[in-house]
This record gives C-alpha cells, sequence and structure tokens, in this order.
C-alpha cells in the first residue's frame, strides 16, 4: 500500500509520500513514490505515485523520457494543464501497454497521481489524475488530494486545513495525516519524502527524507498522540440519569433499544429504569469543560 | 454504508451503530442496524450488522424467529460461543438461499455482524463473525471490533481506547469515533444507537437513540473538532535552517530530492542552499511545546 496527500495553499504546495511496497506482507519494499522534475529558474513539478508499482514506475519513466524523444516530457510541457494531461496520456499509453496481459492474470490496471507544481510566468496548481487518465483539479474549497490508503488520514485534514494556512502548518498538518497512517496501517511505512514548495521560488528550497532518526517527526509522533489523549480525557464522559431524578415536565428524551422480534413485546425492568438521556442538559447547556 | 463499533472493556460493552443505508446517493434510507435479545436478568445480546440490507435483515430474522421452530435462537442458546456459531450458521443460511442469484446481477454478498453479549452465570464476550460465517473473539490486546465504514473512526480508537478504561468513557470514544466518520463520508448518518452494557446487569441500563437534536454528541462534535484543532495549533511547525547557520560539525541530514531522469544531473542553486533539516535539533532537543 502506499499514502500520498498533496496540498495547494495560498503560499505554495505541500507534498508527503511515504516508500513502502509490498506484493504480499512476505514481499515488503522500500521504493520512493515522489517524482521531482526541477529546472531551476523554470519549473518545479512532483509528481506522486500510487498503485501498481510496476504501472506507476513505467508511467513516470515515460513522462521523464519518452520513448518517441520528440514527444513532450513533464520537463518540457508548456503549462500545468498540459502537464495534468500529458500524465493522463501516459497513463493511457501504459494501460495500453500492459492492461490485457495484466486482466489475464487478474491483476487490476490499478494505478493513481498526484501532480503539482509551477512553471514560470503562472500559477501554482495541483491535479488527481486517476487510473483512466482523466484528472481533476485541488480548489480552495477542496484544497487537498490523497492516494492510497486514504481513509486514516482524511479526519485531520477535514478538521484543520484550509487554503489560508502558513505552508509549514500545512507541512505539520500533513505529518500529522500520515502519522495517523502509519499508526493505523502496517503497510504503510517509513521512510517518508517531504516536499514543501514556496510559490514563486521556482525552485526546491524545502526538501525531507524523513526517517525513524527524524527528531522532529518523532516530536510530532509522540506529542500528537499524547495530546489527543489529554484532550480526549478533558471532555467531559456521557450522563445517565433516574427518571425519577428529572426535573418535572423534562421529557427524558427515552427511547426504546430495538429489540429483535420473537420472544413477545419488551419486558420491563422491575426497578425504575434509567433514564436513557445521555447527559441531555436538565434545564442548562451542558458545560464542555 | 454503515459505521458500527463495538469495545469489550473490564467494566462491560459498548455498541454504536449509525442508521443510514443507500443503494446509490440517490436513494438514501434510515434502518437500525443494531438488534437487541434481552431477557433481563438472564441475557442480554446484541447484534449490529453491515452490507447489504436485505441480507443482514434476513440473517437477523432467522437469529430471533427461525423457520424450523424448534431451531435454537438467539433467545435460547446457552453460551456465547454458541451464539456466535449460530450468527455464523444463519449467515450461510442466508448464503444458501440469495448468493447464486445475487451474482446473477452481479451483487457481491456482503454482510458481517459483531454479536457481543452475556448469558447470566457466564462472562461477557463479544465476536466479529464475517459472510462466510467463521468468527474471531475481541481480547484486551483486541478490545473492539468495527464493521462497515472503519477506517475514518479506527486513528482515535487505537490511540486511546484501552481495556481498563470506564464504560461511559468508552462510550466517549465510540462516540467521537463515530463523529469522525461521520465528518469525513456522507453515507453515514444519524441516528445513533448507543447501548452501554454494564456487566453483570443482565439488563439494557443505558440506551439512547441519539440524533441531531442530542446535545451530548453535539457538544462532542463541537470540542473534539475545536480542541483538536487547538492541539493542533500548539505543536511546533517544521523548521528549516540555512545550512550556513548549523553548527560545526553537526550533519544537516541533508538529502536530495527524487529527481525524474532525462534532464542530466541535479543543477544546485546558485544562492547556498537551505539544509532541508526539517528542525532536527541543533545540539538539545526540540521542545515539544
Amino acid at each position: 500500500m502506499t499514502y500520498c496527500v498533496a496540498m495547494r495553499v495560498d503560499e505554495g504546495l505541500v507534498f508527503l509520500a511515504d516508500t513502502r511496497t509490498n506484493a504480499g506482507v512476505d514481499h515488503v519494499s522500500t521504493f520512493r513514490k515522489m517524482t521531482v522534475f526541477e529546472q531551476p529558474g523554470e519549473r518545479v513539478l512532483v509528481l506522486l505515485t500510487a498503485g501498481n508499482l510496476a504501472l506507476t514506475q513505467s508511467v513516470a519513466q515515460i513522462l521523464a523520457e519518452p520513448t518517441e524523444p520528440d514527444h513532450p516530457t513533464l520537463w518540457n510541457v508548456p503549462n500545468m494543464f498540459e502537464a495534468a494531461c500529458l500524465v493522463g496520456k501516459a497513463v493511457r499509453e501504459v494501460h495500453k501497454m500492459h492492461a490485457e496481459a495484466l486482466h489475464d492474470f487478474s491483476i487490476e490496471f490499478n494505478c493513481s497521481f498526484l501532480l503539482g507544481g509551477q512553471i514560470q510566468g503562472q500559477g501554482v496548481r495541483l491535479f488527481q489524475i486517476y487510473a483512466a487518465g482523466n484528472f481533476i483539479e485541488a480548489s480552495t474549497m477542496n484544497p487537498y488530494f490523497q492516494i492510497g490508503e486514504a481513509k486514516y488520514g482524511k479526519p485531520i485534514l477535514d478538521r484543520v486545513l484550509t487554503p489560508d494556512m502558513p505552508l509549514d502548518e500545512a507541512a505539520k498538518c500533513a505529518l500529522i495525516s500520515m502519522d495517523s497512517t502509519l499508526r493505523s496501517n502496517v503497510s504503510v511505512g517509513l521512510p517518508l519524502d517531504l516536499l514543501v514548495y514556496e510559490k514563486d521560488s521556482l525552485r526546491v528550497t524545502k526538501f525531507a527524507l524523513i526517517d525513524h532518526d527524524n527528531e522532529y517527526f518523532d516530536m510530532i509522533h509522540t506529542s500528537w498522540g499524547a495530546r489527543l489523549r489529554q484532550v480526549f480525557a478533558e471532555i467531559p464522559d456521557p450522563q445517565w440519569t433516574p427518571v425519577s431524578a428529572l426535573p418535572p415536565g423534562r421529557s427524558p428524551m427515552r427511547s426504546d433499544p430495538p429489540l429483535a422480534p420473537g420472544h413477545g413485546p419488551y419486558k420491563p425492568v422491575h426497578e425504575p429504569a434509567l433514564a436513557q438521556t445521555l447527559a441531555q442538559s436538565q434545564g442548562g447547556q451542558p458545560e464542555p469543560d
């Protein structure tokens, strides 16, 4: 499996990719899923890939060194939209080469791509390209894309990421999202490729290969979990109140559990039942603290 | 889609299920996925279901009112292990009835179950039963099971849930896990069935149907998100230091980004590059605060 996330915020782009691949749990390897096309002062394009490694490596290769030498590449394509089209075309070319043979082995044509960057004189853009070669672009309404094992790391993105977030804060958000994914899925693993692209810099100024010895990621890993547990402890538990203790006129919001058929009607308990109110306020708002 | 989570802690069991079903986004309905077998003083068994609703309803029906009247049911099965076996048998019976016809319509035989509870004189147990009818049991090493849309809500469980957690705190944990799922997947929806089973009570004392008007869940929804953003803000951002600013002898942990082939070797930038060190400490530990 793989987890890659890319973000487009006002100040630039953040790219983060793990490096674990597996062909079954007894065949785990390390491959980089980030490919950088940097022409300092002219362009920085970053490609992240997920899916079948043989397919994604073929696509990356075609985008850098096409079989026909006069074909466009990500090194010379004139704008980001054309760059996304080119990735789509490369995926279709690889599909033509391999899909049928893979199908004979019941292997799915499974690959997806994130492409972001900037070309001199143009804006910063970020795209997600599907296995069919079609693609979508990130916007202020949806400032990030994920590919691979996306779900564990999505809640934190949905809760905190906004387009006006400073770049390094967005990088922190990506790393926390990755940390949640690493915690819950062993098929995603260190080291990580982190690239933070500062808008209009047209060069790679901030890049780190993050491994077990990276103190910042280790701090994130430790303190995010600890803080989460602390916040969790501070939120009050639900309360359950006996019906008799409710103020008069206060409906206990009681509802019966969904009982199975086959055993006659619900038999009430001898003692007065608890009002199953789950801390509905009894006259006032519950205190979050 | 569906999200159900069940937990076995020292003090008892927690069951939480959403109620949204969909057959495509233009066909969304509300069905309860919890079925309670309560014989006060003798047994409380709770079944949670996910997957194809026609299948899971058939299974629940067979477990309550079998077609052969002398067959065992969850109302009379003598112990929890037999109860889990019975769910497995019911799934296989439904498979025999429907799988072939579903296959003709390219519909997968997709269903899964959580079954937990207690029968008088015995311990509290929790099982997950698969579509094939086989099953596993929760343990202190793995005190919870999820079915349906499990991934968004898994990180918080992995980080905070322990078997010695008090019951109501575990219920809070389940609700936060559900809140993350609701936030990231619209196919999971309110109202929620929450049942908290207190060990040895042998009756349902704590049950709530949680809808938009539930103040406690609303508080969780609001304050968890707000606190998460606050904790996020308190964790320091990564730092990037110019190589020249590093103390002598300190390796900058620099690594080059994974450049695409096809354009000659990496061309260094004119100005002295940043050491892409990502807040590696420069002699001391980084401060988490």
